[in-house]
């Protein structure tokens, strides 16, 4: 047995706020086609894919900020895709804003589904780690509004598809150790994550040289020290001024880099993924049931935040076994 | 302010089962004063650093087992280590087996020590996740009896020393996101994490080749993801005909390497380290309290090793917000 998932990434290159879906969807449907007769079974689309990357604007007017959200899905606009999708037979996930009414209440999240070969629906994620801030901070070159528009989902769940056990996750989960531990003790063997990563950390500017370093980073570790696969997929280039990295990349179970995207624009690239071949790390080094030690881990979910003493500088504890 | 901390890598070539432990101390000494030359405040020298690698060996008999412990510390053979340290104003971590008779019980912990540049003992760690296996495995070229020659220690912590805040782990802790999780949350701005790593991996030789890759992914990553210093630092070289990685190297909190052994024998080298570094990460992109999202780590916790299906492959869970 050797069950091999053939992956594509669909990195797209910037949406301008003028561009409208449907001018996306035809980008989207043309990258579908280049992964089929690359023999893909899957293929994943960024993160907040279908309009520009809204939460960089303070948006005030209520319509104005709706109409980057989607009510439903699939909808007219994106129907061509889950078409495609059954006349190919390809699968892919998909990263965009949600507006749900949920208990008669109006719910935004940032969310990404998974759809089958057959274009259904099979699984949908809303994102957790939501960077940024709440409130229009005009000192920054750009906003990243993502805590004032969408409000964190409830966790990290698998999905029996394409052959395998698939995790989502989206954009900032990536850097969050967390996420793909919450994933691996699902026994997920491979994880999508779109991405939307501004060159530009306001906050923090001597960071703009590592993004792509910190990238990648993340996707490696995360793929290795849970033997899974790790699919990143960016939305690159620069949007209504503001420039983001690119660097989409497949990572193996062994924290490689086995398939990488070279260009800010739309681009596909394909790996072909053996999925057992998770099991020569989560069978050995990182055989959890032989090798975790849940003992010692409580602080990860006792504690959202470092303990501080008064004076704001970090406490020190004592060290057990002292 | 700027707190810079000095901190010199001790990295040690093999050390034969014929070597005894006063030769071995001869040539920490001599590390510590070329650490001293270089302006280091502190040195640090790898796991079990007092004797060979003991674990390879499946030994039934007890004295024999028995001799590659420490029941003190400091002790005679160690005692020139401590009083150079306080002669020359430089702290050390330590690694070693430690033998200690707890409520009546012989127990047994892969151990570290902090120990201040007064030469005194400041912080103990014992190793939380023992590598190996704890039965003879004639099958192996060589064993890996950690779990049977060790028991877990209780956790991770923090001491505030060397003008900073101070963790320490061991070897295989360095592979589990966890082990820096639980240390940032503590407000860690440095850890210090001796190692023995065997080039060839029993149960998983496919991952020989990239033993060294793995060794700094995991390190780079958890300074990253936790904005802190790591210094990881090898017992090298072949021990007994077996061969073990080097690759000491000290990470920043941007998860760029700043130093880096490249020997496989006795080998010092240094970095000067801010420790207000921490900061640009620590209260930015891994501003724990604004971030983190802890409500969906639960299975970290409460779960051990993976959730499988009866038939032994991976279950798959519904996804949450589906």
């Amino acid at each position: 047995m050797n069950r091999y998932l053939n992956v594509a990434m669909g990195q797209l290159g910037p949406i301008q706020r003028a561009d409208d879906r449907a001018s996306v969807v035809r980008r989207m449907c043309e990258m579908m086609r280049e992964a089929k007769a690359l023999g893909a079974h899957v293929i994943v689309y960024p993160e907040l894919a279908l309009t520009t990357f809204f939460p960089r604007w303070y948006i005030e007017d209520e319509h104005e900020l709706d109409a980057f959200y989607e009510t439903e899905m699939p909808n007219a606009e994106t129907l061509p895709l889950f078409a495609l999708a059954r006349e190919l037979g390809v699968g892919f996930y998909l990263g965009y804003a949600e507006l749900a009414i949920e208990a008669g209440r109006k719910r935004r999240f940032n969310t990404a589904i998974l759809v089958s070969g057959q274009g259904r629906i099979i699984a949908k994620y809303r994102k957790v780690h939501l960077p940024g801030h709440a409130e229009h901070e005009p000192w920054r070159r750009f906003q990243h509004l993502e805590k004032r528009y969408f409000e964190p989902g409830p966790g990290f769940g698998v999905t029996r598809a394409f052959g395998g056990v698939v995790g989502m996750a989206l954009c900032n989960d990536r850097r969050w150790a967390e996420t793909y531990r919450v994933l691996g003790l699902q026994g997920c063997e491979m994880t999508f994550i779109g991405y939307n990563t501004p060159v530009h950390n306001a906050p923090a500017p001597a960071h703009d040289d590592l993004s792509l370093f910190h990238n990648q980073l993340a996707l490696q570790a995360g793929a290795y020290q849970n033997g899974m696969w790790v699919v990143g997929v960016a939305k690159a280039g620069v949007e209504e001024g503001v420039d983001s990295i690119g660097g989409s990349c497949i990572v193996a179970p062994s924290g490689e880099v086995v398939s990488r995207c070279l260009t800010k624009d739309d681009e596909v690239m394909v790996a072909r993924c053996s999925l057992d071949w998770c099991a020569i790390y989560k069978r050995t080094t990182f055989d959890f049931d032989k090798h975790r030690q849940p003992h010692a881990y409580g602080l990860i979910v006792e504690r959202k935040g470092e303990t501080l003493a008064a004076d704001g500088t970090p406490l020190a504890v004592t060290a057990p076994g002292h």
